[in-house]
């Protein structure tokens, strides 16, 4: 039952074999952030006509080839093409029809003339200062898309403002996506509490289960909060099939003593289909985590203190929230980085990968990562901290002065530029 | 009525004049994202009692003076301390408790010696071979956070999980934030039909009212969609107030043609509290830009192509739910940047501020920004690009293999890297 410590590289691997959840229909207008499971291709040329690009005069080119400012061609006009309508009009030779931006093209004419270079002699005469060649200001019929193109691919990254905005424009009104992750939250711990309960000596309010709600939020999962609950086999054993039941994953965040993580380890290891994949990673803070397969579900066992199990988040339950929501591939830059100047040494014995909150501050210009030391279990560090500094294994530290990448946690990088 | 074209600068600082929304009170498990309205201080000492912050023994650190590996101290175990329990047992001279980490000190204990200089001789007895100060392996009632000590800053930046983690662990149930902005989207054009529609010739789908509430979604914004209207100034004004009851401010995006500007203009001059601020803007894309005040609320005129309208989106309407959200100050930064070569040259002679999409590639190692040029009018281009690039005002443009910054549209930089 038990497992050699494995490296957040291996840990990784094993997380990359699960896969993307099933998909399903939504209405474009709830697809936003989503992620397709099915390559889009055009149904149709767009726009499916003749269309203007311009404000103008709908003309036939050769009608006035060669016309200039000192000596413009006449035209008379026809009619107005009206947005949205199929022209009524059109145009003989020597005819011209005003134009909207958007308006289709009358029958006859190949181009239009910019409203700049026309002259109103009268309501029905205009003089043309301008040669255009065929087709210009023209947009043609499949000149957006043309039926059968590729427009998105499947698993890319989430649909964006502008991809929903395209996907209209073809007619797109449903969106095949894959399912949203739902993950189930436990809390454990014989100390601990709800937040509205004042707690007694010896208690300590329940952290994790808004953190890691909060964390699949902004990772576009689901949570779903299966409450608090006591350091004790049947209760634990309970909340977990009830995540398995209710959700994709369940994340179990316990006491990080081992007698806490042994019982975790137990609950796991009870379930008939169950796999062990993970027990201990070597990494700091983050060391007494535990993974398992139980089905075709990943079982989580986190570290019960809030900065370490949102270490263990940032590093591998966002990387696994990727690949549950289809995201087609992963790397450790799911986080935007900045650079910075180290303010001062670090020294790493361990032999693990270790991962230092740092604050961001602009100094005389230059922006510095100020490591944040503090004992170990205090949650006020979290507030202070902007993001996380890798420090790999099997190196001596890092040094004062020395330019680091600091991955930000907050998506907007903005403040600190 | 008219106003001279202004540029983006005097534009932003014309958007800094709309103040934050007020405040609401929200569930701590649904203040993800939000913006504090009031700054946070400790409401108590946290913990609140004396914790270890290991698996070991609680010890009175004088009674292992000296304690070495060679010469351990024996100590008599007088009881364990449970987690969430206050310890029944109280420490006399020579004596230890065994303690889970995060549990309380019993009365007489100053220290924790980590388990692994213990050793066990039998079930009352120990040695301890290693000496410790006084409070080593403890944290103190007050070391998290000190009652009064401000934790969270008002209108800093959207809470992250670790601010609610924090807040949980203070007792702080309820969140004062700012009230999301809701913002009405008005599509109009008499060429304009549902998405579920079949466009005749002439027609094309509403594209607007997708990219803008989606808009609105990433930016932490209620979009409130009121839907099509034709181009007829009693349906655009019927619109607009009902935009201004059931919203903070109104965004009718409309035809690029002149005439249909000018149809909005005249619908938010004939308000009685009208006041027009924004008449164009020296941008390209995006000229066709009005903005207004109606009372308190700021009203916007977007140009109808959806690629000229995303581009006003990005650098004036970001920033402008920014400000009504209450985050306290905002920049053109509010996009993540990422460095690159550009690939061929950009022409610019417009004295206009100009906004060029962009594809982002890996070429041999480096990431070079491929400029996105193709006939006004089409979408197609919006889902090929990556990001924006500025070429500033009076510049003549910009040069082929020169580095340049590009805005990225996603938030999620990574796949770049």
């Amino acid at each position: 039952m038990f497992l050699k410590v494995k490296t957040s590289e291996e840990v990784l691997k094993i997380i990359e074999t699960f896969g993307p959840l099933g998909e399903e229909t939504v209405p474009l207008g709830n697809a936003f952030g989503r992620i397709l499971s099915r390559d889009i291709v055009s149904p149709e040329d767009l726009p499916g006509f003749y269309r203007s690009s311009m404000d103008g005069y709908a003309v036939r080119a050769k009608d006035i080839f060669g016309a200039t400012e000192t000596l413009p061609t006449m035209l008379e006009v026809s009619g107005e093409v009206r947005m949205g309508e199929k022209p009524v009009v059109a145009l003989e030779p020597g005819e011209a029809a005003k134009m909207p931006t958007g308006g289709m093209l009358p029958q006859g004419a190949d181009g239009v003339v910019m409203v700049e270079y026309c002259h109103e002699l009268d309501q029905n005469t205009i003089e043309v200062a301008r040669a255009i060649s065929p087709l210009e200001n023209v947009i043609l019929p499949d000149d957006d898309f043309k039926k059968g193109v590729p427009v998105l691919k499947k698993g890319r990254r989430p649909l964006r403002p502008q991809d929903l905005g395209v996907m209209a424009g073809l007619g797109l009104s449903l969106a095949n996506v894959h399912k949203r992750p739902r993950v189930a939250i436990v809390s454990t711990g014989d100390e601990v509490i709800p937040v509205t309960q004042r707690p007694e000596p010896g208690e300590v309010r329940d952290i994790n289960s808004y953190t890691l709600s909060a964390f699949c939020q902004q990772s576009g999962a689901e949570p779903v909060n299966l409450g608090l609950c006591r350091d004790d086999f049947e209760e634990i054993k309970g909340k977990v099939e009830k995540g398995l039941q209710e959700a994709d994953t369940v994340w179990i965040s316990g006491g990080s003593s081992v007698g806490v993580m042994d019982l975790t380890l137990k609950v796991f290891d009870s379930f008939e289909n169950a796999e062990l994949l993970v027990h201990g990673i070597s990494i700091s803070p983050g060391k007494p985590t535990i993974i398992a397969r139980i089905g075709s579900k990943a079982v989580f066992g986190l570290p019960g203190h809030t900065a370490s199990a949102m270490v263990v988040a940032e590093i591998f339950l966002a990387p696994f929230l990727c690949r549950l929501s289809g995201a087609g591939h992963f790397s450790e830059s799911l986080h935007d980085e900045i650079e910075a100047e180290l303010s001062r040494n670090i020294e790493s014995a361990s032999g693990r990968e270790e991962y230092i909150r740092v604050k961001l501050e602009r100094r005389e210009g230059d922006l510095v990562a100020e490591p944040i030391f503090g004992k170990s279990g205090l949650i006020s560090t979290l507030v202070e901290a902007d993001g996380l500094l890798r420090v790999e294994r099997n190196t001596e530290g890092l040094y004062q002065g020395e330019k680091v990448k600091v991955m930000i946690f907050n998506p907007k990088k903005g403040e600190f530029s």
